[in-house]
């Protein structure tokens, strides 16, 4: 087991990660902190990091590095983005930094920086083709990905900060200033004609999406606490837009979901988020809580434990194994069995009913995770996987399909509609979509109940169709007893004939 | 580690657990099931077990061996209660389950399967003085405890299902049936003296108390999916007493919360609780979902692990030091730690604002298990926690008492008043408890806060109050570095304005 952290010292806030790494390969966050420190404050002017800035730096990176020692992570990664990089004493600072506290700051350059927030969004959202904006306090970098690689990208040195300094001079933004704004930051973008019109989705990393993520999440009411993965539609930002520039910064301060210290310069970031989304001709942005951070890691991790290119060829499956093999009571053994056997189910039903590709691959996490709740309590273990699948880190999934899955769990011993209706994920599923819920649940029921005695017994399911009568075939080695999956299979039939509506028979052979 | 099952062969249904044991002492179930076979159906009118209900004893009985077997577990004990004590073919059974199982079934007397009844309350129920009842298909036992020793119990031959079977004909009761029904307990119930009258609590055991406490939770959407330590008042047991005797077995079948095979025995199970509760005049009935099969496990953990009586001290320490002991993330030492120091300033604080004595213990609780969502998710790891306290078997605490302990936890750093307002446990507690949660849980902030880095460098607090400014005094180990504790020291400030109306300040002293 090693203890590796991670810093990301931009020009608005420091971030600070400790990512435990387990002699199996799996990893889990077990610290973090971030601070607002604005390094970047008042320095544009001389282009100069300011004598108080830097203290507030080196006082708050003094404090991760005793942190890092003091919970034995002697390997520390640490980065500096746009402030660092565009002040003339720079240098200074960086040399400051390491006899003051030690740490190896980095000065990364903007490729490299939207190369690394590429990494963490690419390892934690399911997309393949898509246009990646990380916009800081000082710069916002812009990354055209195509096939879940990097086509091209840029970093334009405008950001919250630095657009808020240079067109807002009072606390709230005059008609005039935001004309301003608005023509600067179109003829920036302007000049950059390979993501004109792209109409790919957008992913936006940074504390202004993450905001105004949250803002809107709290005006619906949205059930969920969770920003990684959501998706927030140009006419939601055109809203919310219009209703930060109608407020003063008193009133800001008060918005539902908006960090205090973030009201101030929410404008300015709103306004850059609201141009790139019309000048690529984005319908939504794709929040990302993963950014530099994760990708430093990701690059940290593929160097020492996968690949030298840091990309994860799977997330989903990663992900979803990575959090099983962090769990103390998994059995991995078992869940890939159950995983099999509910897959081959899965085949001969699809062909039936056809639930489609990706219900094949949401039932498969739903498999591989379906006992972890027994880590919580053994009594309602089903509907604690599921919460458990939500509240993982769980890669490649939207919330809906988060909620699909962990229905699935929930209902692995059979259907649990009271859990379904209790849960506030069941907001985010149509009727149909609970209804095919229900049917494919029964599959994992199913190989669940075949192998009640977690003996692997059956080697082969085949399954038979008729008007009224599906009929599964075990072949299974010989020997052993039935008879406890037999009275749990029992209590499935009447399911099977409620949403499938045929009596269900499951015959038992030997296997050679 | 060692898994250890036990089997609980009762009148009406048979229930199957294992517990596995780990090195460290620790323990959790790991598998269990319930079959509802009616061995003594039909066995009343010659005393004999007849061959279809031996039939299905034994078919359930080796599937359990089979099971016990796949699972690693090599010790399997057994008990059977009234059925085949009271059967003139007991010993014939109890000598073909051996041969045709290999369990070795003890058939036990009424006052063991009493104190195996009592075991299973006294370590999980937080009650010293309380009527223990056992209602089971054939026989109930009482048993009145004093100052959590048995004092007097008896096994009376009255059951739900034998009653059921005595005095009602068809599918509904009549009403002279039931006339004759309730002078027939009343008849028997009269005789044990040593109840009349006592008012203590009751606590029950058993499918029909469960069942009633379910009807009750679902008649009044009761947010909590959890029945151990539920409170079923007499009002309601009355109610629904009445309910339950208006309606034709077909309507009975249909009431939410009752299960659909225990339908045609509840008007006969339900009215002996009914006349047990105006016997013994209690208001309330506490359910417990631990029973028999439980203090088999105690007797035996006490044998092997603890001490011979079979009953834990402190059962609050006790199951809160399990929970902690079964999770991988679990930092034992911190987590004390952080109960020490966060006591201290309970104490000092205690000493102004009174909140109690059962207060410190619930704080205790949840300061000792307020990292555990670390194990699902760094981010919002102190909702997990709170998720993962009223969701793990933690013994001893009412229900309030556990949404206190979790909304402590989610608050551990900080308030976190949007968990308290979503969570179903919020429903348990009034205004004034969440002010006063809120205010005690900045104690184990303050304590998370004070060792922030993990190195346990603080060995004495102080703390002075006066008419603005509480300040507290914080005696460290030499050296060190208090930067970040003093980070998020600062966020807890306003905190403490707002639910103190006091300043707060933290000075740094150097101990020897």
């Amino acid at each position: 087991m090693k203890r590796v952290s991670f810093i990301d010292l931009g020009s608005n806030s420091v971030r600070f990660v400790i990512i435990e790494i387990n002699d199996n390969g799996s990893y889990q966050l077990i610290y973090q902190q971030k601070e607002s420190i604005r390094l970047s404050e008042n320095m544009w002017e001389k282009n100069r990091l300011t004598e108080e800035a830097i203290e507030r730096a080196i006082l708050t990176l003094k404090g991760f590095a005793h942190m890092a020692e003091a919970m034995d992570s002697h390997e520390i990664y640490a980065v500096a983005t746009a402030a660092v990089r565009l002040a003339k004493n720079g240098d200074d600072f960086i040399r400051i930094v390491k006899e003051r506290t030690g740490i190896d700051l980095e000065c990364i350059d903007g490729s490299e920086e939207a190369f690394l927030g590429f990494l963490g969004v690419v390892n934690t959202i399911g997309l393949e083709d898509f246009i990646l904006f990380d916009l800081g306090g000082a710069s916002i970098e812009i990354t055209l990905v195509n096939n879940r690689k990097v086509k091209q990208s840029v970093s334009l040195p405008m950001g919250a900060l630095t657009l808020t300094g240079k067109f807002q001079k009072g606390e709230e933004m005059s008609d005039k200033e935001r004309k301003t704004l608005l023509s600067y930051i179109q003829e920036i973008l302007g000049k950059e004609k390979w993501l004109k019109n792209k109409q790919l989705p957008l992913v936006g990393i940074g504390g202004t999406v993450r905001n105004l993520a949250k803002i809107d999440q709290r005006a619906h009411n949205y059930p969920i606490a969770k920003l990684h993965n959501y998706e927030l539609t140009y006419e939601r930002l055109d809203e919310i837009y219009d209703m930060v520039c109608d407020k003063t910064l008193e009133q800001r301060r008060k918005i539902a979901g908006l960090s205090v210290e973030r009201a101030d310069i929410i404008i300015a970031g709103t306004a850059l988020i609201r141009e790139l989304m019309q000048f690529v001709d984005a319908n939504t942005i794709r929040v990302s809580g993963c950014g530099l951070r994760d990708g430093m890691f990701y690059r940290y991790y593929g160097q020492h434990y996968m690949n030298p290119s840091g990309i994860i060829d799977n997330i989903l499956t990663h992900s979803a194994e990575n959090v099983l093999l962090g769990m103390v009571q998994c059995d991995l053994i078992h869940a890939k069995y159950i995983t099999n056997l509910m897959t081959m189910l899965y085949d001969q039903w699809n062909a039936q009913y056809q639930w489609g590709d990706r219900m094949r691959e949401l039932i498969q996490v739903a498999a591989l995770l379906h006992d972890l709740g027994k880590s919580i309590n053994y009594y309602g273990h089903a509907r604690h996987s599921a919460y458990l699948i939500v509240n993982s880190n769980l890669y490649g999934l939207s919330h809906r399909e988060q909620a699909i899955c962990a229905f699935i769990a929930a209902n692995s011993h059979g259907a649990n509609n009271k859990f379904i209706k209790s849960s506030p994920y069941g907001h985010l599923l149509s009727i149909e979509d609970k209804a095919m819920l229900t049917q494919v649940s029964l599959m994992l029921a199913l190989a669940e109940a075949i192998d009640e005695s977690h003996e692997q017994s059956a080697v082969l399911v085949d399954t038979d169709f008729n008007d009224k009568t599906i009929t599964i075939t075990v072949w299974k080695k010989p020997g052993g007893n039935t008879s406890m999956a037999e009275v749990v299979i029992n209590k499935l039939i009447k399911q099977c004939k409620k949403d499938f509506k045929k009596n269900l028979i499951v015959e038992w052979r030997e296997a050679l």
